[in-house]
């Protein structure tokens, strides 16, 4: 284990990098509540006293964490949109679906995320973070409302809470223990089987269909 | 404390009832993870050897307590959408926001629903949980499908896990701590402070319009 504090900007980089590569690979066997700082500085191959110095806490490392997947899914995402040449509601269901397919740990983090920002975060790192969130929500609700502009933009910055309340609300309904898997194997329980991507395309496209005439409410 | 053990059915019920109560009422007050079977057995007036003879795990406990405020919430809704005259999607939904605003333990308990489903309990509370379900989700379904007929059986039940998910997933983000809501004051973060029944509203009434000619998923 190398003591050294990492002096120059690409040092601290790499060490930044291995901790969240640590921490992904951890988050990839495990729930999160059973994921430590031990475990994730083990993993990184720091010392504890080293992973204390760019993290405070584990909640720091998995919102970082949210923030770099975030941002790979929205750039494969921004390159599958823009390969559409005719968008339409079903078409970009279809891309969101297919890029986040690619990005299941993401899917999880949206799950968790709730829990992270409730506890053992400094005001300074939750701001950071909602800070860190700015130009990825611009990307994202510019991104939908050009290629789909029969929704105004109030309605894709609706959309950009729906998807991620969807995604979050939707991912533990599809994805059961197998305590609850083996149970609801049985016939009777038949239609608590979700297949979670295909009710979110069909989820997704609805949503990113305009509101019909006479439906628009008074805000 | 009464420590007699009930014998009469009628007794167990009051007993079973105190402990809801009880339940229900920490609920109000804490967050799950901050509720212990101590907490509950004191709210309850009843001894702790008494509450486990009832219920084995706070898990169970609380999913007790969620089929409970389900059936309260479902009565209400079938005389809410009842008195609808020409249901649309934009009244139906409305209905359900208008009754979900009576429950708002029912959507916090939503939010931590699948966590408590994944640990302590046994197959036989989870199996007596989801066999409660099934009464519930028929009504559900086949009170959306008969004020919506333009809604195919198929899309009904589509709907039925679209809310759970848009309600679980939603909440948390509505309702940031108080840290978090602090922080969020700041103008440059104004996109991020959600109004969770309007948007809501908004987002129930897209789910609620049948799936545009041409962007019907093959299935």
């Amino acid at each position: 284990m190398n003591w050294q504090r990492a002096r120059k900007p690409s040092q601290k980089a790499e060490r930044t990098s291995a901790i969240l590569d640590a921490a992904a690979s951890l988050f990839d066997e495990k729930e999160l509540a059973d994921i430590s700082m031990r475990d994730v500085a083990e993993r990184a191959g720091v010392g504890k006293a080293s992973l204390y110095h760019y993290f405070k806490t584990k909640e720091e490392v998995f919102l970082s964490l949210y923030g770099h997947e975030l941002q790979a899914w929205l750039g494969g995402l921004e390159q599958r949109v823009g390969r559409l040449r005719k968008p339409t509601s079903t078409r970009v269901a279809a891309a969101l679906v297919d890029e986040l397919k690619l990005h299941p740990r993401l899917c999880r983090l949206k799950v968790v995320l709730s829990l992270v920002l409730e506890r053992n975060l400094s005001d300074e790192a939750i701001t950071e973070f909602k800070e860190s969130l700015l130009a990825p929500t611009d990307r994202f609700v510019t991104l939908i409302h050009q290629s789909l502009p029969q929704l105004s933009h109030t309605a894709a910055k609706d959309f950009l809470f729906q998807y991620h309340a969807v995604v979050a609300g939707l991912w533990p309904m599809a994805h059961p223990t197998e305590q609850l898997a083996a149970i609801l194997q049985e016939a009777k329980y038949r239609e608590f089987r979700i297949d979670f991507y295909a009710l979110l395309q069909r989820t997704l496209v609805k949503l990113l269909q305009p509101t019909e005439k006479g439906s628009q409410d008074a805000s």
